[in-house]
């Protein structure tokens, strides 16, 4: 993988920079930004079903290389009306973080439920390379990791499943089933008669078999795989023993954060549970039910066969999905992938490029004063491609007035 | 305070929402954007001096309401060359967070030691208000929290100040010791010349004199103030234990990061010495050399007078300063009103306005296809204030070519 940026050289740091080595360095890159509408575009360039399978490809990539990260579970902050979240993972080259909320009351007010960006920055400088979007891609990485698990878990020629919560990220979850793994039917239930409606019109031109059920039970009844992708902060029972049939594939999305689950414990002891990060699922996910020794299985051991998945048709799977930071770091890879390959995107004034670094006065210094010998001998202007914004000129002439 | 943001309107939860109640909500305000050069216009405009004032006063505020917060430890990733860390932190109506990295090397590439960004966010909804550059406001309001501290902290008409590393916050604290304390003496020192030359030539035009000694230990003294501002990532001894003096107030700013330390242990055992937060100082700060039991003052006691601060003429004060994330939400509050009066910062499409907030999947929907009976009744197209970008209509375009 090739880095999108102009590399910065690699100076000897034995050597003792002279003025004329700043001058003649090049500018450090400003950080890119990608907006809603840029990651939109990339999906509207890519088309949805290569985006979903290129996103796969680098998430699995990813968790083959799992001990190449430094992991820890989200740091969460919780209130009455829902939570907020920062998720950062780092391998030795790249830091990924995903700031991401989780406020089942939103729609009501005209906001999505969840609403994420991040954060790509280059481990040797700390640099921020990469601003995005992560709300839609939030949802599309999330149905890609679903699928990523349901390849490793599921019956082979599953061709139907069932869609329990038809909100936000239903459609993504429904597409990716569909092109990555071959399902041709969606059975579909949700509380809100509503969001049925709005999954059935995005999803009609699709060659879905779409069948909108009275119930949990007639949507889960004969499914090859089960999706539950609810949005309220309780512990609610979505799916109960009783339901589940044998061979079944559970992909349990929506039991994400304390107090918020889906699944009835024994469901889970019905089942083999597989997890994306341990320590954070045991507080998080469905599993946060069970006791502390209720054995689980991390999917990276399956996806690099250090341990199994399904081993028999009749086993109940169950992928226990709470969204884990890698899979952030792989999408926020392929965004910026994809943006240098496509021209998408923007330079952001987020970070100074100072003409000599120790310098950081010289963006408030009045223009009556003159710069210091450094910055004056490499240039008090900024090198470098200038990203949008106010002059800095304009802000130091107001400034020599009230100093 | 009032927020800048159009308020959303508090509805009623028990309401059954109609699609004509979504058409006439108002549309969310997109998330503000305050780049380097707004930060550099704001300081231009209420000129320095205020910004340092008013920033200390916004830090003073949230230290009196210290119980207020929900607060940890940041989040630290190392690396070899340096730290990536996030510091999040909320109140009951807004939480903040701050990116921000720390590499000594940067400078021989071209780049800050620090750089970072921040944001603040509606605890309500989750919502992302205001986006900003913090590294211009990291080194104002450490600054301000030096001169806070030093406030309640230092001998009344202390004169000179001692300032020990000439980095890229250097000024910064020189000009927030002359503004809020009345230092009119600046004694510095540093192991690169350069640097000292540098900051020579930004202050030359201030009433500060400037006196560039030849070691440490004649730059401090006799000084009133000794502040200890190096980025070396290591366990340097910047002061020795016979180089202070009675009455002096230590202001240790640089050793804030596990294994970076400026001070011998002894100048801790013969201080009084003052944190911010002490579960991250005894990690990050000076403090980590001393056994868990060496007693340490949080700051807001002594704002909030529960704690006495400097109680004799002769004895020695220490603020172990670690940088907490309050600060920075100060900052980021600070910025966000001050913004506002001055009509600075612009609109960036971080987060989607969604007609539904339920219809993510309309972002990418192809234009062949009709928007599902909720979104075309509440209107197709995004409402309120347009966020600059590619024009989602196109990407819908070439979708419906691909999907």
């Amino acid at each position: 993988m090739l880095p999108i940026y102009i590399a910065m050289p690699c100076w000897d740091t034995t050597l003792n920079f002279t003025e004329n080595s700043i001058m003649n360095r090049p500018a450090p890159a400003p950080t890119q930004f990608l907006s809603v509408e840029d990651v939109a575009a990339i999906v509207a360039r890519v088309g949805l079903a290569s985006t979903l399978s290129r996103m796969a490809d680098y998430i699995e990539a990813d968790y083959r290389r799992w001990q190449d990260f430094d992991k820890c579970a989200r740091v969460a902050s919780h209130s009455k009306e829902g939570v907020i979240e920062l998720m950062p993972i780092a391998d030795a080259s790249s830091y990924a973080f995903k700031y991401v909320n989780g406020h089942p009351k939103n729609t009501g007010a005209g906001l999505p439920t969840v609403m994420a960006f991040g954060v790509l920055a280059d481990v040797a400088s700390g640099r921020p390379e990469l601003l995005s979007e992560l709300t839609l891609t939030t949802a599309l990485r999330t149905a890609a990791m679903s699928a990523v698990a349901a390849r490793a878990l599921a019956r082979p020629n599953s061709k139907s499943m069932a869609l329990i919560g038809n909100g936000a990220q239903s459609e993504f979850q429904a597409l990716a089933f569909h092109h990555l793994l071959g399902i041709q039917e969606i059975r579909l239930f949700d509380t809100d008669p509503q969001a049925s409606r709005k999954l059935i019109a995005n999803l009609r031109h699709t060659p879905l078999r779409l069948t909108l059920c009275a119930s949990i039970g007639e949507a889960v009844r004969g499914a090859d795989i089960v999706t539950t992708v609810t949005a309220d902060k309780s512990n609610a029972t979505i799916l109960t023993p009783e339901l589940i049939e044998p061979g079944m594939h559970i992909n349990g999305v929506g039991g994400d954060c304390p107090g918020k689950t889906e699944l009835h414990p024994d469901v889970l002891r019905a089942s083999s549970v597989f997890v994306e990060y341990e320590p954070q699922t045991r507080i998080e996910g469905d599993l946060q039910q069970m006791p502390a020794d209720f054995a689980v299985t991390e999917l990276w051991q399956v996806l690099k066969q250090q341990a199994p998945g399904r081993s028999r048709a009749d086993q109940i799977t169950l992928f226990d999905s709470v969204g884990f930071a890698l899979e952030d770091y792989s999408a926020l890879r392929y965004l910026r992938d994809c943006a240098r390959e496509l021209g998408l995107g923007q330079a952001l004034s987020l970070i100074p490029a100072l003409a000599n670094p120790k310098d950081l006065f010289g963006l408030i210094r009045p223009l009556s004063q003159a710069a210091p010998p450094q910055a004056a001998a490499s240039g008090a202007a900024p090198r470098g491609a200038a990203p949008r914004s106010a002059a800095p000129e304009a802000a130091r002439q107001e400034l020599a007035l009230v100093l």
